[in-house]
């Protein structure tokens, strides 16, 4: 019996791809496959080439590779999709969920092929629908595939109220559900410091002023950079996601998740409080809601629902 | 008397300083402040908040900040320049000198202004022609100013033999002397793997190709990547180099120093073996070299020296 | 300006300070002196050898010393104290109390000579009268004393709620104020599991059941070990407060801390959140507490004053 | 496919054994079982609690348990052994071999019943001949049984030279043939300092005391303690080896390995230079000796034989 590295594959390899793949080698999770097109395949190599070559400095042991041939995928334990286009100016919404819905079909593919027993988390924007694109195309079971955006989404609110009330983000707890971004459902109540709910510390007026920028938090990074969108913090995000598994961690971290009758919601792929550990979503965490809780969920909801039509049919 | 967290600045806020930056803050070596001009202020920025935003992720606790104004910088610990141009096609070798000395010479008039105590390590190519030129404009001792390029090279160089013998690339030691990359003199007798000589585990061939594709090392990132040059190792190594200086570890890591009769050169910065500790570069270690290696090493000074000469005058 | 590293002392060579020793050694937050009385000088010589004969494989770069001369303890930044005797059969609590704080002085004479401007964090039972009285001896600001207790409750809280709901300990988080073991007031309504409120998860029934194991956790390991008291947990806790004032990290953690009208109490040191950064304590934070609540802190508030009656008078 | 955390276990709760548990735990290598004798189930119950208990402030996501059942040590990975007792005054060299060779038998059986997979590490003392005993008993293959001494005996030498020198321990590299302790065969020529031979720093008066004050490293601390043997460097050593495995890092370590025409000796266990990664000693690594230093082997290998005269027959 040898005991082999566990094998990780990042698929596209333009900003946060490589980051999440710099992440995964200095955390030493696994050997790391960067994957990215044929046309990209020589950057992609030399950013997998230059990783490497960092490892004797970081002390990290592990192989990096970059391809652009699914084959060195072959029996990765966890598959990560940052695969996709960003929006462009003029580019309709409909116009991009469809081209990344082509692109998440052909990535499954490939993926499933080469890795029946993976685990699939999705990066790729609109994330609630492009997950549901790529569980449907795998015909893997539903906790075998999910969705990053509720991890952002609290670094972001976690680091917006660190800096007002000047104490260490590490103390900082936030808590959202629903949709990425705009369509995200805060849920003040369950957010805290060291304990000490939000309310006692913060004003609603320096709350409000926090959930919203939170809600615009990738549009903030969008504006500034001028040019492409934030990496830094999604990377971080798969990584936490992709260390809760391969370590059976059975963290309590948010998913986009499948829902069958979780929170009144069926066959959808929404954000949602999870148990995420070595069998992937091992469990969907149900809270009571409020009026208005559940009245900004549906609408969440139903915002990814509105997205999901411009999904081509099978 | 409150006890203050350390301040590095970074800059340059291209790849290699932004990946610096990260790696700095990933580690938790201090308060980071990432500079660039003001036509790039708002990606700067933009890159900053994003790693700030990754901080409560990473369980790390430090702040990022990007900024165009220097004032930002005041009272560093440790000021690392990667700020310059690269080199176009085109472009004469003469014409990049020039143009990043007067780069240099710009910083660090900046960076001596707003942090007098300051230790600064510099990438900037020529590197061994740009530390002299900060060194110069600094007036700063000797011992706090120096540049990065054996740890990239040997950390090529161990990637390389580890591939080559399939062992842990902690367990390779390389030993490079002189200018960076193609001036690079690698010292094969004192390269060893776990203790045991290179010599004794692979052909003169296999050490002679190793040897010639790490000399060659930056330039195979370049061609690969098709735009741009290597990040993620100059960044490894760079954040090694302020470890070492922030933790006083007195480490024997090649640094470009600055020689006043060792390996008897006087008031050249070239590649060498130092100890890196609290006092910056503490001291230039001296080895006995045959005849071989000391016309490699002139060789290796000549073209500096060469290099230099289309520094601008005072 | 040389970069020096951070000093800490750890008074006691006992169990939980060589413990406490050896996790500050690994993390490398600074140079680590240890000390005991004179007849304890070889063995505590002999555990700081060992401790640091292990930073090679470690790959940690700090000294270690033992040492009975609190000249070696000269300009610490941190002084932890550990020393004391344990509450022997046939031993009234006054007497230990006696004991140990006349060992508090003894021991605060020699921290302030050399040490003048240290932070010193107090663990020796009864830690909230101890904390007094080291406060009292050194004449320090009251920021800069303070006492270890809740860390570690709510550590030993964290991890039965974790056993018991199968889920990673880094998502539970516990609230206590007060005195230490039996006069623990745990705050339910602020521990939670993820965000989500502990009384969502679990029954009163298994809360009271994990409450109560809590306040008696220190004696189930006194019981199970025969012979000793706690040490792991204990030096992981004292490890965190140091960490938070070394890296000036701000954070928010329960403490024991001097109060002047905080929580309405006077002259006491008592177990309470606080932010804990570069200052020391840096604010003490006050909750609006229930009628119980208030009742429970003043019930725990007696019992320290209680204690305290057994202190030497000046 | 669920992924699940490796698993090890650790016979003998002792200073080391408990040391080492506490120190794979901090690490997150896996879940720990922490093994002794009904007779200290108790206590070892209490020390892993207390470990348990330490997980959430160190942010460690493993299960740590004591037992005295080996039920609970099934399907372990790595199992380590530190089973075993001291050598007491007046008792005689032969009667300390045969009654830990005893003890060797029996924990090899029970560990054999329950994780007949698994990879065993040897620390107990004269650790050559107990590795020899735990190799007959089990009937492994002799790549899954090793035992640990070279990794210690050059974390002291590097110590020293560091201590020396005044350079960080990170650069020091020391290189050890043979048997634990006085039988230490020390290979200054493979020895170096950041690449730089030892013979260019030292004199040989200075290096002749280093290696002297190695050879006793283990009786000077069993001097300053007074009462008990070093367990912070030997537990750090166990570790690394057990990483080294549980990676598959293939790295290059001194292992007490099996020896089947290596070196010129037969159906011997002796300390020499392997590469250890997730098949465990993958291979023994032979140098060229000089006369010298062959010698010194054979002398090494005479006095392990010699000890291995009082291992009982089969």
């Amino acid at each position: 019996m040898t005991i082999t590295r566990r094998k990780i594959s990042v698929i596209g390899g333009g900003f946060t791809g490589s980051t999440t793949a710099f992440m995964l080698a200095q955390k030493e999770l696994g050997d790391i496959v960067l994957v990215d097109i044929p046309d990209n395949e020589n950057p992609t190599k030399g950013k997998a080439l230059d990783m490497l070559e960092a490892t004797p400095v970081m002390g990290s042991d592990v192989q990096v590779i970059g391809t652009a041939n699914y084959e060195d995928t072959k029996d990765s334990d966890v598959v990560i999709i940052t695969a996709g286009i960003a929006r462009k100016p003029g580019m309709s919404r409909d116009d991009l969920v469809t081209t990344n819905a082509k692109i998440m079909k052909s990535v499954t593919k490939e993926i499933v092929k080469h890795s029946p027993n993976c685990y699939i988390i999705v990066l790729t924007n609109p994330a609630d629908a492009m997950t549901y694109t790529v569980y449907k195309e795998s015909g893997f079971p539903k906790h075998r595939v999910m969705g990053q955006s509720g991890i952002l989404d609290t670094a972001r609110f976690r680091t917006f109220v660190a800096q007002e009330l000047h104490v260490s983000v590490e103390d900082v707890q936030g808590f959202v559900l629903g949709g990425h971004g705009d369509d995200m459902v805060p849920l003040i109540r369950y957010s805290n410091v060291g304990g000490v709910p939000l309310s006692k510390l913060l004003s609603d007026e320096q709350i409000e002023a926090i959930v919203e920028r939170t809600r615009k938090g990738g549009g903030e990074i969008v504006q500034l950079l001028g040019n492409g969108s934030a990496y830094y913090a999604p990377a971080a995000s798969l990584t936490e996601m992709t260390e809760a598994i391969l370590k059976n961690k059975r963290r309590i971290l948010p998913s986009i998740a499948y829902l069958e009758g979780e929170y009144h919601f069926h066959d959808l792929y929404l954000g949602v409080p999870t148990i995420l550990g070595g069998k992937g979503v091992e469990k969907v965490i149900e809270l009571d809601l409020t009026d208005e809780e559940k009245k900004a969920l549906e609408k969440s909801a139903a915002s990814v629902r509105e997205v999901m039509k411009a999904l081509p049919k099978e």
